[in-house]
């Protein structure tokens, strides 16, 4: 095994958000599960868009935030995602690249645009996403090089994957090059409903080793293991999994690992704006200590660090150098 | 002259700002002048693009940010300005209709794309713009609908109007509309390089009647009368203008007419993040005052709530209800 070029690379859905204030009123009218991610098609979008206010548009998709989190603590980093040749998938590219990700997968030059997401945030912060995939539906296997995979310690992958046809094959064909070059693969189980879609998969994926490293959060666990009860989840996952964060929003975090079960607490926040990447950022923490050598507690302060600075404003990308905050914080040199 | 139909119309340049936070050394090495718009070409519009970081949209244009303005704070409103039919033009119609207010300008269909603004915000709050005018250059007279200017109490006009070739002509044109319905035309001189460029028109439009009420900052007013002292300045706009506002940033304004000078101080902020829009909103407030019949005191009240609210966030669109605000302050019932 070579040194590798990147120490995190992500592969996951191209998106651009399209971010609005909301009351829960809008939610109601509008009929949206609060909190959830759905898929729309392009009707129910310009539905949704025509119907929601004043909105700004950020860069996002879950495993990108996660992996621009991972470049703004110092991170060598790459992505695979699918746009399309137009004006938000330049955006998209432009801001991944700026963010300093290597970022090469082929755009589309037909076929549907660039997928967004119509993101409501809510007066608590609580975001509720709708998500018209596009063009991320248009990625292929062959949209995966093997070589850039075996050259990353760790190689991360979105749940959310599971919903376009082809991605899923793309995951699997990313997850057994990285196995090939010894590398790590990480997966986040991405929302409870998208559990509720794959559950038996990614249960799969965690028991056949396929995932080194899983990442949810408290609703996804339950939905994983059908239970209410949280302590039951966290038994469960650790007869089956290799190495899992189980994450709980103000509570902190819990890794679980064959060895220890360890409970870190969630880094203080003057005042939630917008919950929208919390996951993300979190994992970007966790995943960039562990590609530096760290221990699962300072990887996962980093998380909580990562999470916190990205709640308090509106997007899911950090507006701050996460290096800076990690070295003010004594979590990084 | 019968009831109005909308407080204030706008016309102006419909932009999409691209804002990203930057250092100075990168306004530098751009050679870009801080604080100023600058009107860019679309090769400079890509190299821009491609050397600043990670960026958001949001909807801006002058005129058009501060009829937003007039819309939360409760105005009835109408814009005016040319956008392309494709994303970024879109983005701009759903955010400005999605604020309350009427927009039928019909769109370009070929020629340029939707006008984007480079915007550079520097850690200190002040922002650096680099304008793209695109298919905001294709407004020409035939946009103007003379009913609907004179079914406005006021109608609002950005200097800026005075760069696009054709747009000169639809500002006089609604202008003459104005007058002719015996409603009131109001000017902002926009920037100081842009004073520059069109002195002498801008001050024939202030002394032949063209315009009734002028918004100009310090700088502004010093590149209109050519010297470096305010009061210098001041005396000659007494003299020339029938109604005008000098804004002086956190030193409040100064409201002058032939009865009296009547400075007025700035809104309390606890943190600049961002001047984009600060004249825009201030403009907003003290139109919407003057359309309500309120007096030069409490409309520059309104005016200096708007402009604060603004520079407390990034993007030059208020956040929050400036109705509820300026209810919260005992300036609006």
């Amino acid at each position: 095994m070579t040194a590798a070029r990147y120490d995190v690379l992500g592969i996951g859905n191209a998106i651009v958000d399209v971010l609005a204030r909301t009351d829960d009123d809008f939610l109601l009218r509008q009929n949206m599960r609060k909190g959830a991610m759905t898929l729309i098609d392009e009707d129910r979008a310009t539905t949704i868009y025509e119907a929601m206010g004043p909105a700004i548009e950020i860069s996002g998709g879950s495993a990108a935030n996660t992996i621009v989190g991972c470049a703004s603590l110092g991170g060598r980093t790459a992505f695979v995602g699918k746009i399309k040749d137009d004006e938000l998938g330049r955006v998209f590219a432009h801001d991944i690249r700026a963010a300093g990700v290597a970022f090469d997968t082929p755009p589309a030059f037909d076929g549907p645009s660039t997928a967004r997401c119509y993101v409501l945030v809510s007066p608590d912060g609580e975001r509720t996403m709708n998500t018209y995939l596009g063009a991320a539906q248009d990625l292929h296997p062959r949209d995966i090089d093997p070589d850039a995979i075996a050259a990353s310690a760790i190689t991360y992958l979105e749940g959310y994957l599971w919903d376009p046809k082809h991605a899923k094959d793309a995951f699997l064909k990313a997850a057994a090059a990285a196995h090939e070059a010894k590398r790590l693969v990480a997966l986040t189980l991405s929302d409870a409903f998208c559990v509720d879609r794959w559950r038996d998969e990614f249960l799969g994926l965690v028991r056949d080793g396929t995932v080194d490293l899983l990442f949810a959060n408290e609703a996804e666990l339950h939905s994983l293991y059908q239970t209410a009860d949280f302590d039951t989840a966290l038994t469960a996952l650790r007869r089956e999994a290799r190495l899992a964060v189980g994450t709980r929003s103000e509570n902190g975090c819990v890794v679980v690992s064959r060895e220890a079960v360890l409970a870190v607490p969630a880094a203080p926040v003057e005042r939630v704006v917008d919950t929208t990447g919390a996951g993300d950022l979190f994992a970007a923490g966790f995943l960039y200590g562990l590609s530096q050598g760290a221990g699962h507690e300072r990887a996962a302060s980093l998380g909580a660090l990562a999470a916190a600075e990205v709640i308090q404003h509106l997007g899911a990308r950090p507006e701050t150098s996460l290096k800076a905050l990690a070295q003010e914080r004594g979590l990084a040199k």
